[in-house]
């Protein structure tokens, strides 16, 4: 008798390898909800955290992805393996592209030093954050050097993943006037770094000097120690279907990185917005749980048809549904 | 000896009587989340429902304070009563307005038919929102026949209010190019009434166009039959601080408002989102509830830090959370 063969490597082993199948799977386990891709995100949790994460937002049809696309060129050039994660339904890399995007894209997904992946499940937008969430870690798991994570700058559950970066990038373009307007109210945070992109426009330069005067003014409502140690947003103009300023964008994003490392920032964000998706996590299943059991529900459908006759109010049938074990007749009139 | 004078209203009967420091005091009590303010909600509801509920969205700085000064206006000159809720911190319902703006508004504010009020409580987006939807009920209770709700499209706690609304008015002005590529990605949903403001550009027509477009591939993934039955959404050219176009807008809601009532979807609307938002005051209570309940608890504490030093992963954080009972040691490697 031969000794048996040994054991198939596990998942989370070919994933700690780098191995993109083995990536592509855990994904897919962790986009559809299934224990096993938890599982797999609690093995190899120890092995995160190594990776810097570059958050892209922006309004669709600035270029984000082929801003991407061609970073992923640059780092690729400088010897590191790049993951990229697209959460925004607008994305070539999510969904139908001109032929054109699809070639520049194409050259990407032959190399193994690269990992694309879209998520687009808008249905569940809760749970479409928290599986974006871990899928970020798979790929810093997996090694990935650089993950950039492409987000339409729309909806909370975008925003969630965007903070969630290292690095936060707003891409805009000219002609991005409500984004602007957006900085001016104060209504849109302030990010990391600001990207004019389609720079060859003759109006980039107006554009450039009006989003100055909006971080001048931002700096305004600060006291001059926050303003001293602080983080100046730099404003890089790029034409990225042509390869142009993404060299420079480079060098803001590592100076970015440099900075953040040596202020403390970076593990003050992390732990920061660990928190953040502990609760969210909680938060998302509570819900879930509740929609479920609600679902087939007879006494939420006499509920919602009290609230509906304005016989009893929103706030007390939720109240009334947090506290199931009492009494539901005594709440409605 | 004399007669006990006679007991002073209750502050519920003077809101019902339509009494403005009775509606602006139970706003507040419900604002700062005060039991006598849901109380009050409470006791009021059944008197709910009467009121035409109109949402405006749209980026900050095209106007949309303005126009709802001038449509104010235009209800009160048909003998409405009005009611203004105002959820944009950039609105300068809500702050520093410019002296235009404040004697135009100041016109209203001297009216007792008008009621104006702003909420703009950053620091608990979730409890914005929650409160917000109080606040309309209130409005509506107080006998204001149309309420105005203005909020900028940007995050999730301004969509769902908007979401509340009988009829969503989208506010864009030329220059508003984000908007049009987010309408036309599909990311943002398609309102009942769009309004181009400051139409005086040059470049409003080359915008009609591009929206007409936008529209119509819309209703290219629609079948005939649902396209016949449909809305057409009518493109609304305005210069609000003239009062350009406001007898327009006003005629454009009235039509969408007799379309739904005919269609029965006002009905249909309005039992979803009061699912909805009894789904989300339970939701926004269990999730504050949590946060409380965690802020000095030194379980949770061991739990984020050992999250934060990669011994847990966040699910499985979130897991023991929900499972308080469960040994949590057993939970940490």
């Amino acid at each position: 008798m031969s000794d048996s063969p040994p054991a198939a490597p596990s998942l989370s082993q070919r994933l700690l390898d780098g191995d993109r199948r083995a990536l592509a799977r855990a994904i897919t386990l962790v986009e559809d909800d299934r224990p096993e891709g938890w599982e797999l995100v609690k093995e190899v949790y120890p092995h995160t955290g190594k990776a810097a994460v570059f958050g892209f937002t922006g309004p669709p049809g600035v270029g984000k992805s082929t801003l991407i696309g061609a970073l992923t060129r640059a780092r690729r050039a400088a010897g590191r393996t790049v993951g990229v994660l697209s959460i925004d339904p607008s994305s070539p890399f999510t969904k139908g592209a001109l032929l054109g995007d699809r070639i520049r894209l194409s050259e990407h997904f032959l190399d193994q030093g690269v990992f694309i992946r879209s998520m687009a499940n808008r249905g569940a937008l809760g749970g479409l954050s928290e599986a974006a969430l871990q899928a970020a870690l798979l790929l810093d798991a997996a090694g990935r050097e650089d993950v950039f994570v492409e987000t339409v700058g729309v909806g909370q559950a975008e925003i969630d993943i965007i903070d969630h970066a290292d690095t936060i990038v707003l891409v805009l373009m000219p002609g991005s006037g409500d984004s602007i307007q957006a900085l001016k109210a104060g209504v849109m945070e302030i990010p990391d770094v600001i990207v004019i992109n389609k720079a060859d426009h003759p109006l980039t330069d107006t554009m450039v000097r009006e989003i100055r005067g909006v971080l001048s003014l931002a700096n305004l409502d600060r006291s001059p120690e926050e303003v001293r140690g602080r983080w100046r947003v730099p404003i890089v103009k790029t034409e990225a279907s042509q390869g142009r300023g993404v060299e420079e964008l480079v060098q803001r994003l590592e100076e970015h990185r440099a900075h953040i490392l040596a202020e403390g920032q970076l593990a003050e964000r992390r732990s920061r917005n660990l928190r953040n998706e502990v609760l969210a996590i909680a938060t998302a299943r509570m819900r879930r749980r509740m929609e479920d059991e609600l679902t087939e529900d007879a006494e939420f459908q006499s509920l919602l048809e009290a609230v509906v006759e304005r016989r009893l109010d929103p706030a007390s049938a939720a109240t009334a549904l947090l506290e199931r074990g009492s009494p539901l007749e005594g709440a409605i009139e």
